[in-house]
């Protein structure tokens, strides 16, 4: 993965901001990671983060050279405006909302700096550097606390005037009239797909005291229950574990076939910590979808592919997006079809 | 878009294939259509649709003058190919699919030629000439007896190498586990919210003998219940009527909350026969929508509106489509933002 | 089934009244059924009906002999009141509401007559006679237009003084939310699992074109589709055939379910049109309720039988009724236990 | 029923045995109770709670006067044999199964002993001496960790061979294909209407930081949330408070729909925790029942009502059944109707 070929001198900078930490990582062309770096950010002002950037910012540029530098990538939650920085994002990051990050560091280090939402950023590693490349048209989901997702259409992250096109389809409607969601709309993919849904479905079923080899082994520790608890339950033979999994497997199914309906993908890319168990699920997942997507041509099968750059996801897609400015401002710019 | 400042004599030719009737009509650089035509197609083989087709384009090149046509759009359903014609439209028009309908009338013709997804045509209608002009995103549903759909981002059809961007949401999964579609999907918003569910839903009732002013109307006649019966029950003061409305109105409502989600559009202009009654849902799912859509800025409303050039949906939305090309190949063409 | 063996003098006469045919029958002590007889009583007034059911008596007991005759029960649609007649029919026969059956009955023949509800009916019949013998505790589900539902508790048919204990189960809520039923109420198993509603589902999905064999067969005909149009399409490996017939038995099964948890029965019987074709459907709904219905003793099974008197079912069970009352009035009466 | 004039020194011993505490009174014909006596149980072997049961009777009857006992009820959990004890109560109380707790006093104490499941006696408490006092046929529901049960018809409780009769009410599918219930099922009333089935999804939307004032208030005490923080938050005017408010008014009203419409109740009595805020649903629960339930006459309005004696319900229904058998074993004791 790790593996850099690049020439020396060429070497590009990306960050990922996150709630409670934020990663840092020296990117080479073809999509190497070097001296990866990690700050737990906890609760603290953005302005203490930032300045940890910037000295690693620093300590980088010492080391790779300034004149290799081609640019910064930055991937943050939230509305993120790439020219920017981040314009929405409650509660997460104090001081982060309207924070000028490209302006400020494309006036000290004198190179393209570009901003990306985390879940955009992960399917865009996935499409330059992982396992999505080749493909035009690409959905990334990344099932975590909730649900991060990144669309591409013909080889560009889709990009809408109020920033969110894309990003937001974890909160597709899937059932209509069900649970309300973070976001405030009722039965989002988020509220049935998320590592945190099926967890709270499964400690909701402790706390009701359902016979399970769950509630058996978690009644007094429901906080240690997670998504591998649920495919040991599975693997015991566990009935309610099995129902569970089938509800899970239908509704990721009819989440994918919705940003299939939706996008028109040619690969759909999972990420996130349930794929750790993906051998467990992903099989009917791809049978559901192989089932129930409209698709042309009839016979082409739309792979759900693991992602290969979990790793970096949001290094290397803060990366992929400036490398995109960057060509674009190339006066070689292919022109567009019509 | 593209300020081209048009000779008196410039006109487009727009043409609209339906399963049971095409329409043809002239048009002028602002979305003016004269000679409006109309082709009763019934079953008969797309050979002699093709014939008409080209009898109308010479007549009007008879009394418009070749000189002034700048280009000619098809719009049509199914999967399209722009640059080609229809790809996929099982059994409603016998030998449209893999008819080379651009090439052959450029050949003829000697203007530029592009084909459309209907659904979409009737989406770059408002967005060019309607309801939608000034937008740069913009989704648009068309609810008859399927749902149609069109996308439009950053100014232009959302377009992707399968053909189906955004002409496919219709069949986004709004009720996981639902009703089985004429797509094959399950829960499809067309199963929810399509004038046809609808009509569907109030037959079933009319056949179980649920008592409601419906099944008095049209207990022995129920091939004669449209949308609009709906309406007249809610007027009635219905309770059966009331509260087939009010799901339709959160489905209807779940089906764009999803949409703005997936697209983040700026509007959403909605098309179709239950407009002509849109005063007896339109505030409630607007009212829905302000609800349960997330959206930056937060203060921002998303406005659904009223379709205003339904008449001319296809050809005025095939027309803007070869004008996209026509600009898009003049030299003046501006460069992408990057 | 009809072997009658009683002595030739004691014998019972037993109607049923339905919407469109009223049956009626010389029933011995073991339940044989003589001189069956049909007659289409349409929507004519209750009193040319009733007119006939006297003439039917008197050649009856003309040829049977007035001294054997031990009484008379009559089964009926709506709510009854065993010791009256009908008390609430809407719509289905002109004039029946408020007739006195029992009284001007008895007072003509002499003999104890007793009414009662048409599903109650067909339970007792069952239960008396049929597949449900030597238990004490049975519910009953008749499977037709709508649901028809008897309990027997100890023995003894659910008795109440609003007169509609046991026989409004079909309209248990199976499915909050769901479509409106005949009674007003949403989501009734009625909705879900009548033939009716099965076969407003296939109609439903043949007027949307839902691609199946379902739709291949009867898109011209739609008025040609039975329950036993489904069980042909699960035959021929249809998809969408076998989708539906997975929800009908998990919905079947849930009303069961419901059932078991509301009267605790030691048998289900199960009646109906459907049930010709049982084989393709009973079996799983016997593995659902072996899956999730509570029960005790645990390792009981609840079979859910098929019934053997559908043929004569309200003629029987109307008989088993005024049986219960005459050897309720009998000195040997055996005290309840307590 | 049993119009006995008893003598100033009749009494009745009541227990009322629950998981964690059982409480016991001496309980006069008219419903007084007195020596309310309550014994933390925790999850000591049954033995130990028997000894002190014994120990309570023997203080009451010397101080009462053995000559005045009419007999001695007990209420617990499970599944009762009123003429035996507690057949079935999976891990709740070690060593309370098969324990022939009526064999057992009866040779102590020389007086007639019944036992009731716990939700029986809460029904057959108020319909003896609470709100429920002169009808016939009664449902009640005890809305508590899960929901109790008890149904009365004709002035009897339900009872059935195996002993679930009228209990089990509580696990009545109302949402087909819902959550996984403690007794197995699946959309159980009690999944969807308890108290825990509330506090589960007020938790779970804390866990998932779904933005209310819920949220806000408990976020770090989630254990903290009880039916009432329900209230105070609809109280607040907090949207998904009033979100879940209503949901829980919908369920509700379908389960007392159901229950009605499976047995014929002139009233439906509720108990339990929840009941303290009764003013905040109830009267949204009794309009659903209003509007959905099927009842004759059409007029009659089914009250459901409070409870009256929910602070000694095991005990009084417990008092209550054994006088029952009391009345049924005396000389007078009225024929059946027929």
């Amino acid at each position: 993965m790790n593996e850099r070929v690049s020439t020396a001198r060429d070497w590009w900078l990306g960050f990922d901001i996150g709630g409670t930490r934020t990663k840092a990582g020296v990117v080479s062309d073809d999509g190497g990671v070097d001296r990866s770096h990690l700050v737990e950010t906890g609760h603290e002002p953005f302005s203490l983060v930032w300045e940890r950037m910037l000295a690693y910012a620093d300590e980088t540029i010492a080391s790779e050279g300034q004149s290799g530098l081609r640019g910064v990538g930055i991937a943050a939650p939230g509305v993120i405006d790439p020219a920017f920085g981040v314009r929405n994002l409650p509660g997460k990051v104090p001081g982060i909302e309207d924070f000028p990050m490209r302006e400020r560091l494309e006036d000290r280090l004198g190179v393209p700096v570009r901003c990306i939402n985390d879940g955009a950023a992960a399917t865009l590693a996935e499409w330059r550097f992982g396992a999505a490349r080749g493909y035009r048209d690409v959905v990334g989901l990344t099932i975590g606390t909730g649900i991060g997702a990144g669309t591409i259409i013909d080889g560009r992250p889709l990009q809408t005037s109020n920033l969110a096109g894309g990003v937001s389809f974890g909160h597709a409607t899937i059932q209509a009239g069900g649970r309300t969601c973070l976001c405030g709309n009722l039965g989002c993919a988020e509220t049935l797909v998320s590592a945190n849904a099926v967890v709270g479905r499964m400690r909701d079923y402790v706390a009701r005291k359902v016979p399970s080899t769950i509630t058996d082994a978690y009644q007094h520790d429901p906080g240690g229950i997670t998504f591998r608890t649920l495919v040991e339950g599975v693997d015991a033979g566990d009935r309610v574990a099995k129902e569970i999994m089938a509800q899970y497997c239908r509704d990721l199914g009819a989440t994918i076939v919705t940003a299939i309906h939706a996008y028109d993908p040619e690969v759909v890319v999972l990420a996130g910590g349930p794929m750790a168990q993906a051998d467990h699920f992903l099989p009917q997942v791809q049978a559901y979808v192989d089932r129930y997507a409209f698709r042309y041509p009839k016979e082409r099968v739309i792979p759900i592919l693991r992602a290969e750059r979990s790793d970096h996801a949001g290094v290397l897609g803060a990366v992929a997006r400036v490398m995109q400015a960057v060509a674009d401002a190339a006066p070689a710019s292919s022109a567009a079809t019509t």
